[in-house]
């Protein structure tokens, strides 16, 4: 049987989120920024790890942050509070099913989401309906198959394909970013700009390998590893020298490269 | 018998490189001027595809830009004349046995180069040696490992790592992006920078799926195909299917990656 891998679900791996937001926020975020009185829709919000950026660099917007799951809500809801943010009001709901009125928004914004769904094509379009006419759409996500590293690895290759592997099996798809612009097109936005953007970590930027190749990336290879075994997707040793070798590239003479990328798409 | 495989020695190869540097020119270059006044050395200037360039943004520093080819350098000096600029000398010499006193530059500029060397922490010594001290040199170079795209395809990952292999056997390494940062510290460069160059292509960007996707990257792999063939690297079909599947990640739900590295470090 498979065992669902989604991400933000156990303490350990929403420290993980809370640290890939930190080391990533001005990359991904810092040009994303909303008009005074516009109202927003962060679909599928997790625990929060992009909330807090979202409303505070739009800080008099109106955020509606909806997720499927109570628990996650609970977490983004108080994650939020700490920080004395005061323009997200949290909702339960399914993109796949969502609860809005068509035209309710004048943006959606969708951050690490659509390579968790069997239908992201769906979610998009669902989306739209709910986006006035002119509205936009921003998508952030990762791509898996953009790592590569010095000293270069076939085991760390291996392991990372298991992640690819296992999140196939449940419904994701783990190389999605470089997937945008046609999923985009096809769910009839215009005007659709997709731009990489490329996290690059050697020991000339410490935080950047602390914060992203070994504490987000890394720590996300190594939280599959009972999955990946159990499934019988990789070899033990093999994802165990893979994950090791990551680490190696955290070291003084490594490096490490990883693409995400941000599509904005109008209604 | 192993071919040498060299970026730039015939005419059609020549038109690649030219339209590479039309099409990347903001990305690698833009943030790359000299002081009035200084002393630059471009080391391998080849047919000066990137000299036109370093001497626009820099037109009051004095350039000297060398080769090891006769051919390249009438070719250079031939494209620099044509655009009208005087800030460039022109001098056959070989990076691993440098034709210049210690210290007689300020800065130097090194582009798509260094793949080429068996010995590239040889060549990165010798040229911090004519650098006087405080002075920087700054490289540029691809990492064919680094390419990913949308359809993915076997096929054209087997035909991309058939050049990599070919220039392997030359004594070459077309993966040398990553590695930058490490050969510029064990050639005793200080402040060493590294930051990758994202290229990216899709349907609405017409001008990057054309002159990067087809005319530079697909024409560099389709270029390899004679000499990856007769080594043995890889079977021609195999090969042909990766080049119609790289042309393929050029239609209007294509999408296409590719990361250079710039690295700044001081003498």
């Amino acid at each position: 049987m498979t065992q669902a891998y989604v991400h933000g679900y156990d303490p350990k791996e929403q420290t993980r989120l809370q640290d890939q937001a930190m080391t990533l926020v001005d990359l991904l975020h810092s040009d994303t920024a909303y008009p005074p009185g516009s109202q927003i829709l962060e679909a599928g919000c997790g625990v929060g790890a992009q909330t807090v950026t979202l409303a505070r660099n739009s800080p008099r917007a109106s955020i509606v942050a909806m997720d499927i799951s109570e628990t996650s809500l609970a977490e983004a809801r108080h994650r939020v509070m700490l920080e004395g943010l005061t323009n997200v009001r949290f909702q339960r709901g399914d993109i796949l099913d969502l609860p809005f009125d068509p035209g309710s928004f004048d943006h959606v914004f969708v951050c690490f989401v659509l390579e968790h769904l069997k239908e992201p094509g769906l979610a998009l379009q669902n989306l739209k309906a709910c986006l006035r006419p002119g509205g936009t759409i921003t998508v952030i996500e990762g791509d898996h198959g953009s790592a590569f590293f010095h000293p270069d690895s076939d085991a760390a290759r291996a392991a990372i394909r298991s992640l690819v592997e296992l999140q196939a099996r449940t419904g994701g798809n783990a190389l999605i970013g470089r997937s945008l612009y046609p999923l985009l097109r096809r769910a009839g936005y215009r005007q659709i700009s997709v731009s990489p953007r490329t996290v690059y970590a050697d020991a000339g930027k410490p935080e950047m390998v602390d914060g992203f190749t070994k504490r987000t990336f890394t720590a996300m290879i190594e939280g599959a590893r009972q999955s990946a075994i159990r499934e019988g997707i990789v070899e033990p040793a093999v994802f165990d020298r893979g994950v090791r070798d990551l680490y190696r590239t955290a070291e003084r003479d490594g490096t490490f490269c990883y693409t995400f990328f941000k599509a904005v798409g109008t209604a």
